[in-house]
């Protein structure tokens, strides 16, 4: 379609090649798009450059470079220095240029940088992703987008390249609240995972018999047939790590606390994993709330 | 194998012929076996009689015409006085007979009808279900497993007429311990569902587009899947009842209570459902618990 942002009509800008990041923008480069890149630290960046990438020193050297201009970095205060610090992308991108953010990050700053954006004649989407390191390195990304439906539209191609579940869910802010969705969701069950096999082991039952029995039915979810086995042998190594999940429970909790939202179950998973991480489980993967039980 | 209890080798008593009951019932009469019926109201038993089986007007008057006896009644008191009872199994069974309480019910109390059952040289299982009124018509039920290993062996056939899950727990009252696993996964991620869904309407996102999005990653479950459409069409009827599961997380907390476990989240589950009763819920299904986050 006209506008679409295939790799003959853009020139991607990506700014954080974390695991997540890394492997999305390998993906794009895959799909044929001329990268431009940034990274706090360059080394995760060389891969990248020796396929063609061109280095920038800041996101602001390489705003005027891109049309389009992915940003996924860690947290929100990241994503607003990003943005909108003094040499930031809204300072330095050109006009038309689309901006979007993929960290999961605040629907208020999505909504913020949205607005000043446009003052700016910029784009701006929010388009946070699920699907953990395995679904970037595959491309295989749900991708929750938010802003305006006509730069949906112009970014899907983009999105095509790194996800196969893209869902456009509304204005600015509302693919971080898709997003936040899902967290809510994955963290009271969270509980009941750990809770179940903590119960098995200490009632004298073999936990991976209790897996075997209760991961086909109603009591069935994606954590506990796949971090429930990790559990059982004692596993803890992040696959999505305890100091980020805090982090996008912390704005779950606020942002329910604005629509008048009492989250009962997120409030008490999030002073769990609190606890874990005063612990000094911080940088282990979200089953070790395990721990909290043994 | 020798013992089997193989259509040509039992004849089944069956006492309570409700949803899952009536369901299981009707599967031992396919799979070939005779069956003897008792059921609190007489008129959920009469297409078993047609079909065949033996109606008789109490449990104990039962229990003499059979060398398998399945029970799937409401509650622990329920199963106490047709076990324990004056006129009840133990008391009226020949010696040798095979009780097999299929309820979900108290691990203690299964423990109690398994030394109760050898003092009186009879046998007892406790094999709880999961699958749901579904699994149960299709006779694709999980079926968790406590007694003794030959008196499990022994029942399998049976078993394999109602289910296709099935799994050796250990010693009396483990396939209790193991449906409570169950329940205890199921009751925080209820939670997470109900606050996710909860949390996406308020936030002015289409909740079937958040489902989609979430539904098949990390955040999915078999509770998001199958109840989460019905939440977001305000679907409350019971496919499993609040009142049931209220009695199950009692179960599951004095038992946590007693093996040392902190179940948070059950707890707060609990708590929550029993504030859904008493807003006169407890004849809903249990997706009715986001009517407590409306």
């Amino acid at each position: 379609m006209e506008g679409s942002l295939t790799p003959e009509r853009a020139v991607v800008g990506f700014i954080g090649l974390g695991v997540m990041g890394g492997s999305m923008a390998r993906n794009l480069h895959r799909a044929g798009y001329k990268l431009h890149v940034y990274n706090r630290s360059r080394d995760k960046a060389e891969e990248l450059v020796r396929l063609g990438a061109v280095w920038h020193d800041s996101p602001g050297d390489l705003a005027p470079h891109a049309n389009v201009i992915i940003t996924m970095v860690g947290f929100p205060q990241d994503v607003a220095e990003v943005y909108l610090g003094e040499d930031g992308l809204l300072a330095r991108a050109k006009p038309g240029t689309l901006l979007i953010d993929m960290t999961t990050s605040s629907p208020n700053l999505a909504q913020i940088i949205y607005r000043e954006a446009k003052k700016r004649s910029l784009r701006a989407l929010d388009a946070p992703v699920s699907g953990g390191d395995v679904g970037a390195r595959e491309g295989r990304l749900s991708i929750m987008v938010g802003g305006e439906a006509a730069d949906f539209e112009a970014a899907l191609p983009v999105f095509q390249a790194m996800g196969t579940n893209i869902v456009y869910h509304g204005g600015a802010g509302a693919g971080q609240n898709a997003k936040m969705c899902n967290q809510i969701a994955i963290a009271s069950n969270m509980m009941g995972v750990c809770e179940a096999i903590a119960y098995a082991r200490k009632a004298g039952l073999d936990p991976e018999k209790v897996l075997q029995s209760i991961g086909s039915g109603a009591a069935g979810s994606w954590s506990l047939n796949n971090l429930g086995p990790r559990i059982v042998r004692g596993d803890f190594e992040p696959g999505f790590y305890v100091k980020h999940f805090i982090k996008d429970m912390k704005i779950a909790l606020e942002t329910a606390n604005e629509i008048g939202l009492q989250a009962h179950g997120l409030k008490l998973a999030s002073e769990l994993y609190e606890k874990l991480a005063e612990m000094g489980e911080g940088n282990r993967g979200t089953q070790a709330l395990y721990k909290l039980y043994e």
